[in-house]
């Protein structure tokens, strides 16, 4: 078989989708980018997709193109399909592999985008070299991509990895899945700024110093999970404890998700990662209270090695190699 | 490569290591039993398995021998050694591989036991041409051997599979790994116990009935994981309502785990899964209520397809093909 020099990496958000012509060592040579909810169906997303990348596949040489890798919310890498996303304009059964193998004759691999977070972690990243790692997202949501063996865990179905649905406080916080105490409900940007309001509407009368976050919520009645980043940097008091918390909810669900694959390291990638010790102190601390023996001292926690920015397009290029 | 019949299974307990001659379809020939805690020394110990064991390499031909496999607690299949196993009688590091492989001059994998279970039903029992399940063995303690991939999750240094010591209620029972609230502190045999004490000595003066287990705690101060699954026969209410409690524990935390990895069945095995439909019903009721809705009806809560009394031998066998 041919040596091949570059995959194509699309990442289709629900808001952007983004792609890139990425080369081995995870240089991106060409990106672009259109707006998901411009195209009412499929087709007309894909024919436009079509116009944007076609170009770039003869100016780079189709055989030099291993294939394209497709990273989408809900997307199934062993149907190649998603199915009613809740994030896509589109409903129904989205045949996204056949689609793109339809329209640029490339074979396409597909998958969620905490599984490609975690092959592209793995490929260019923070986990290089590594078998056994899991990637935690932090985002709107909270995903996971979990490697053990050096291959993702797909599972029965292609549905494994939702370490965000795993509850972690009975009876806690109301979840969008219809449960109650999911990890996503603490940890996630949207559980952050719950922590927020709970602390803040307990605090307002308290001694928190500066009083930054308070002073924020008072103005406008609100807080964004960056304006309590911000806060924690000027020394907030209560933005400190806010993440605090979130740490130490996240670090004991770590614990226990260590006990069960025994990772070499786990990387938290995403919005809420980006508050670097703020968020992994506390983590790393509630962690290691919680670890089995055998563990404590032994399983890293770090940040992504994946620019924020390019992330996605990494992590979809990515599993153009497989 | 020559085409072999059979493989030797070996399992080390902490009371007697048993062995077996076994074929590729899981037929025993040849059986064989030492009390493990005769042995002062480790040496002595593989001396006289030598001297029980090569008859047999010589009866069945070393040639038509693929491997020996051993079971032991805590051994560990990437070093082949076991380090101070609470269990055994010998302390310090137990290089039983290399120790094998010296003695009898065939191929040796090690494993723990829960993982040669897992093993084992992927080879000859339940899990049968399934790539992903999970074994929990509840016994004395609470184990798993997780598989994804179709190959078992060893982990970074082989300690992965610790299902038993997750912390599912914070600040719970006192577990012996130092921390509180672990798995295996509410659903081993000694858990049950535990739990049945503190329903007894709630329920003394209660109206349960037939009052079975109840007599059996009044007359002796103690009762035993098997006098509650008895009571739960006859009819006894306590009984039930103590495998209810329990299976409600298991079930929680399995659909938790089943969020990591999503198997296709998760097995049960080992003393208390032999309470059968008294243990199976309330994990099964539990873990379905707790699923994230997209594992719901498609996980499988089944009980081992192993004999028990031939379990442990057949799972160190089926490592002996690896």
């Amino acid at each position: 078989m041919q040596h091949t020099e570059y995959t194509i990496g699309i990442d289709i958000g629900g808001t952007n989708t983004t792609w890139g012509i990425v080369n081995r060592k995870g240089t991106i040579f060409e990106t672009g980018a259109i707006k998901t909810r411009d195209y009412p169906t499929i087709n007309l997303f894909f024919d436009d997709l079509k116009k944007q990348i076609q170009p770039l596949i003869g100016q780079y040489g189709k055989e030099q193109i291993n294939g394209i890798g497709i990273g989408a919310p809900q997307a199934n890498f062993y149907t190649g399909e998603i199915i009613d996303a809740a994030n896509l304009p589109w409903k129904g059964i989205l045949k996204i592999k056949e689609m793109s193998e339809a329209h640029f004759g490339l074979h396409t691999t597909v998958t969620n985008d905490a599984n490609a977070t975690a092959i592209g972690e793995m490929t260019y990243g923070a986990a290089k070299g590594m078998d056994n790692f899991i990637v935690v997202t932090l985002g709107t949501g909270v995903g996971s991509g979990i490697v053990a063996n050096g291959r993702l865990i797909y599972g029965h179905t292609g549905m494994a990895g939702e370490l965000g649905h795993t509850i972690v406080i009975p009876n806690g916080r109301q979840c969008g899945c219809g449960r109650k105490g999911c990890l996503e409900t603490y940890t996630s940007a949207t559980g952050i700024v719950t922590t927020a309001l709970e602390f803040l509407k307990k605090d307002e009368q308290a001694s928190g110093n500066p009083k930054w976050l308070c002073n924020i919520y008072k103005a406008t009645g609100r807080v964004k999970a960056h304006e309590i980043y911000e806060a924690a940097v000027a020394g907030d008091d209560t933005a400190i404890a806010i993440f605090n918390y979130t740490g130490e909810i996240l670090g004991q669900s770590l614990a226990n998700v260590a006990a069960i694959t025994e990772p070499q390291a786990i990387i938290l990638f995403g919005g809420l990662a980006q508050a670097g010790t703020y968020i992994l102190n506390p983590t790393r601390q509630a962690m290691e209270e919680n670890l089995l023996f055998c563990y404590k001292g032994n399983i890293a926690l770090i940040q992504s090695g994946l620019e924020e920015r390019n992330a996605s397009i990494l992590g979809a290029a990515a599993i153009g190699w497989l």
